[in-house]
């Protein structure tokens, strides 16, 4: 048998407890535009409340991508911010209200912890050794040339050929695993017999492809 | 047989006219670091050298990925000035000498011709029907919900599940014809039949998308 996506590290981001937290949502929706709320709603931890009104610029009572990328200080790529919208915005509305907030801001702060776990040498970004580390403990085993790939793809920088090349930092690093898992499980979901070759017609191939962030 | 790959738009951004292009660089290397060149060199385009002084903030002599992202005022996403370092920093220098500037500038010049020709209600974005017209010039036929996905996975913004998606923006677009150009041409070099079928292993298929753009 294959052993392409054995989970033997527990990590705290798989998308079904969000999603689970996030699908008995406290407020039904009202009709005409959300009306900003003063204070918190009734239970939410205040200071993740403080955190959300701090991103919520305009007041809106929901936050918008602009604001997102604005408040991701970190300069997270477009395509880190789309995902993000995509695992979290779950009613499609084209923003993030406070419940969704919470789940993305738990989310983010869970990556955090694994990313500064990995970063052995904290030298702030993730490099080919600590890559090769992270997705061997999340269960994947990747061949080098596939660390490889991996490393240059998501590099914060175009690599110089000359030295090892430049690190992964934190938002390319979470979309680089989170490619990772969304591919391994589209392939593992058409492997029926889990001998690690699939057929694919180039419909279903550019599907799966295109579907990963 | 399958009629996914038939290039029967002459498009100019063909890779190989630039490699040959760029395949008999006028400069050898000297050793030690460059010198700056006050004056254009024998031949050059004196516009193309201006240009090229102009986004060579540091008057090195050449272009780093930081200077090619500041002179692309449109704000281009990182992964496609890494595509664009790629296919152009042919030294793999991890900067951009004049000679491959001048072909980074005509390959830029010739797409932002095809964006215009594609751009019907010249709104500065290409909308769905508009990215369905331009892949199937460029000989791709695709299916409906294969142009979906790359109309939301290349927009520029989120999509809010309320009216269409938000249009693709001049980089994002140069990145998903690449993108599909070069997973066609992929899964086109396993598809040896030519039926429309491959049979991938697990590392394989990895490779191939991770290889793209």
């Amino acid at each position: 048998m294959h052993r392409y996506g054995q989970q033997n590290y527990n990590h705290p981001n798989q998308y079904q407890s969000h999603q689970s937290h996030n699908s008995t949502p406290q407020y039904s929706y009202q009709g005409g535009p959300p009306t900003y709320q003063r204070g918190p709603p009734p239970g939410a931890d205040p200071q993740l409340w403080q955190w959300f009104s701090a991103v919520d610029l305009d007041r809106s009572g929901s936050i918008s991508v602009t604001e997102l990328q604005t408040a991701l200080v970190n300069g997270f790529d477009l395509d880190t911010v789309k995902m993000l919208m995509g695992l979290f915005d779950l009613d499609r509305s084209g923003t993030i209200n406070f419940q969704e907030f919470a789940g993305l801001w738990k989310y983010i702060s869970d990556w955090q912890g694994v990313f500064r776990h990995f970063d052995r040498d904290r030298s702030g970004s993730i490099e080919g050794r600590e890559l090769a580390e992270a997705l061997q403990s999340f269960g994947y085993s990747l061949s080098p040339p596939l660390l490889t790939l991996i490393e240059h793809k998501y590099a914060s920088e175009p690599s110089t050929g000359y030295g090892p090349p430049p690190g992964i930092t934190f938002d390319r690093f979470v979309r680089a695993c989170v490619a990772v898992k969304t591919l391994t499980e589209a392939f593992q979901r058409v492997d029926n017999d889990r001998d690690g070759w699939v057929q694919l017609s180039y419909d279903q191939f550019m599907s799966i492809v295109l579907s990963a962030p």
